[in-house]
Order: structure tokens, then C-alpha cells, then sequence
């Protein structure tokens, strides 16, 4: 499948390495790819920089966000939270209409210390942010509630006996996601229902946040015992 | 121990009844003891009313409030979320000083229609409300995140191979607690931290309400696996 996963952080480049591996054809949108490719620095988790990601995964295609969007059959939104909308506009909703959008994103909100906030929680979210700016995008909030590594890759931890979550409107494209997810290893895919009990994964998050906090390891995740 | 149970819903019955069980001296406290027992109608959730449960646990007193409290060494607030502050002024703050407070109760906002939402989140927790308002009481929050059945008897399910977590700024006081969790059956006992930390157990109620919506069962828990 033609992907396009939007972000160049941590989470962008370990899902987008991921599916190439699986044997898609991905492409990483970024606002400005020159930009991006030119960065010395370290990221704020100390990875190295972008380009050398890159070097070392010459099957993923960096490109705008409005290239890497226009080709793909599935989009994968693993911007910043605060940033994803204005990274969706700047796709170009034409681009964007008709097609699944998977949102690993978080509303994560940094501006009132550590460990964050949400700057979006409670009566709304940000998967419904989403959805209410793109009505014709088919939006699926998951894996948005464990550590990049363990999204792509949850039969490291416990051979895989452990939770993720999907939330959605549109059933066809909770089909694909759910079959997206089961190629990544899940195999335990509880869906809540429709894109409001996105709410339910993100509020999530500040737990997710002080577990991590207590047990100085992010490499947990949590299963629905039932 | 001497154990004081504020609330007479369902929670402060399960508990009440379950701590009685384990040889506590145990008084449910309520703002109208006779009103209370006066009672004929059947609960919101169908249950009966309290005087046939108070009729079948005879090893269990009520009390007033401050009755109830002022002879507790240990005091658990099993009351509305909504409640909770006010009937814990009513209890005395006398009566309060120096003691645990085990807070199970929930922020839950059913004005906004179902699910309920929450009316205190994200930068502050109904927790830390309590401690602030009695700052001399040793606020613990535990067993929020699960059914009331499974809050005292977690052996039910998966033999109690899930989680419950623990929050609060005083070490002895979380020790208390976790002694008393663990002869209810809890094994994977998680302390968080301060009761700042309550945020995050807190806000896992719309992710519960989401997976209780979607599973149609309450009876289930999650387990932190790492």
C-alpha cells in the first residue's frame, strides 16, 4: 500500500521504518524536505538527526506534505499534536478527502510544565478535531497509547498479550486499520466505537505519563484484562 | 481497625460490607442516618434500598458523618465525586485531622449527557481538591480505576493478575492503604507518586466508561504489563 506518514520525529521514523519494512511503499511528509534533510542537531530525545535516519532507510521517500499525501491510499498523522491540523491544511484537504487517516497523535501540552497536560480533553479531542476540520477524511485514532517501539512492534513485550485501542466513524476504514494493526504484531484490538471514544485513549495519557514516571520505563503497556 | 465508610450507593455497600468481612469495625456514615434507612425506593442502578443491605450486614453500623468519623482511624470516601468535599465538611474537620482518607471516588459529570464526562481534570484532580481542603488528612486515592466488585475482591478476575494504583503525599499513610489492598487481594499494587499523580488514574474513567460501552461488561480491569 502507498503510505504517507506525516512527522519526522521519533514516532514518524520508527513507524515509517517499520512499514517499509513490512513492504510498503512509504513515503515521510515533511513541511520543508530540504529543511529537514539538512539538520545537524540532535532531537530533544538526543536521536540523531533526520538525514542520518534516512541514509539508513533508503526504501522511505521524504517529500512535502502535499506529495507524500496526494499519492497515498492511507495516511498516518504522527505529527505533534498541537501542530497536526495546521500539518493537515498544509497537506491540503484535496488531498486528504475520502482517505483513512490514522492519528497516533497526542494533545499533549507542554506549556504548564512536566509531565504535559492536554491542551485538548474531557468534552472534545483532538481525533474529533480532526475529523470535524476534514468531515470527508476517514479518521482512526490508535496506537496513541504506548511508546513508539511497542506501537510497531508489541510482541517485544510480553509476546504481544497486551492492548491497543481504535476508535473511529467510518467502519471500513476501522477494517483497515485493524488489518494494518494485525501486520504490526497486535493481535488483542479492542474498538470503542466511534471517534469521540477517542477521548477515552487520550485522557489516558497522563496515567501513561505517571506509570512512566514510577517505573522509569517506557517500554509498558496496558492489557484489558476481561 | 476502626474504618469509617462515607457513602451508602453501591460502592460504600461493597465496600463496607467487604471490610467487615476481613473483622474491621466498620461504620458507614451519612448525612441523615434515618433518612437513609427511611429509604423504600430501589437505587438508580436498581439495587435495593439501603435498609435491606444494612439489614444483612449487622456487623456493619450507620452513623452520621461526623459520628462515623470521629471514632474512625481509618476513613474511606466512598461518596459522589460531586459530593465528596461537602460531605467531608460535614464530617468535621475535626474529625479528619491526622487520618487516612482512602479516596475512591471519581470527578464523574453526568450533566453533559452519557458517558459521563469529568468536572475536574487535566491540571488538577479531585484528589488534590480534598487535599487542599483538609490539607492536615492524608489523602491516599486507590481503587478508582475498576468496578466496585472487582475493587474488593480482585481474585475474581484472572486470579487478580491486574492492577490498581496508588497516589498520595504521605508515605505512611500509602502504606496503610497498600496493606489494606493487599488483604482485599491485590497483588500488582502500583504507587504513582504524590497526589498529583491522581490526575492520571482519574482521567483513565473515560477510557473505563469507553471500554465498558464497547465491551458491554464491567467486570474487567487493566494490568499494567512491563
Amino acid at each position: 500500500m502507498r503510505i504517507a506518514v506525516l512527522g519526522t520525529g521519533p514516532v514518524g521514523q520508527t513507524v515509517a521504518a517499520k512499514l517499509g519494512e513490512l513492504g510498503h511503499e512509504v513515503t515521510v511528509g515533511t513541511r520543508d524536505p530540504e529543511e529537514t534533510m539538512a539538520r545537524t542537531d540532535q532531537d530533544n530525545f538526543g536521536n540523531p538527526p533526520f538525514a542520518v535516519w534516512a541514509s539508513q532507510h533508503s526504501d522511505v521517500s521524504i517529500a512535502t506534505l502535499t506529495e507524500a499525501t496526494a499519492g497515498a491510499e492511507l495516511i498516518v498523522n504522527a505529527t505533534n499534536g498541537a501542530g497536526s491540523i495546521e500539518a493537515l491544511e498544509a497537506a491540503g484537504e484535496q488531498n486528504l478527502v475520502g482517505k483513512v487517516l490514522l492519528d497516533v497523535a497526542n494533545p499533549l501540552d507542554f506549556s504548564q510544565g512536566m509531565p504535559p497536560s492536554l491542551f485538548v480533553s474531557n468534552t472534545d479531542s483532538l481525533g474529533e478535531q480532526i475529523q470535524r476540520r476534514f468531515p470527508d477524511v476517514r479518521v482512526v485514532k490508535a496506537l496513541n497509547t504506548m511508546n513508539t517501539y511497542l506501537m510497531v512492534d508489541p510482541k517485544q513485550l510480553a509476546g504481544g498479550d497486551h492492548t491497543v485501542f481504535i476508535s473511529g466513524d467510518d467502519a471500513d476504514a476501522k477494517n483497515q486499520v485493524t488489518a494494518l494493526l494485525e501486520s504490526l504484531g497486535w493481535s488483542d484490538i479492542v474498538e470503542l466505537g466511534d471517534i469521540t471514544t477517542a477521548r477515552g485513549t487520550e485522557m489516558y495519557l497522563p496515567l501513561w505519563l505517571r506509570i512512566m514516571g514510577a517505573t522509569q520505563n517506557p517500554m509498558f503497556n496496558i492489557k484489558v484484562v476481561r
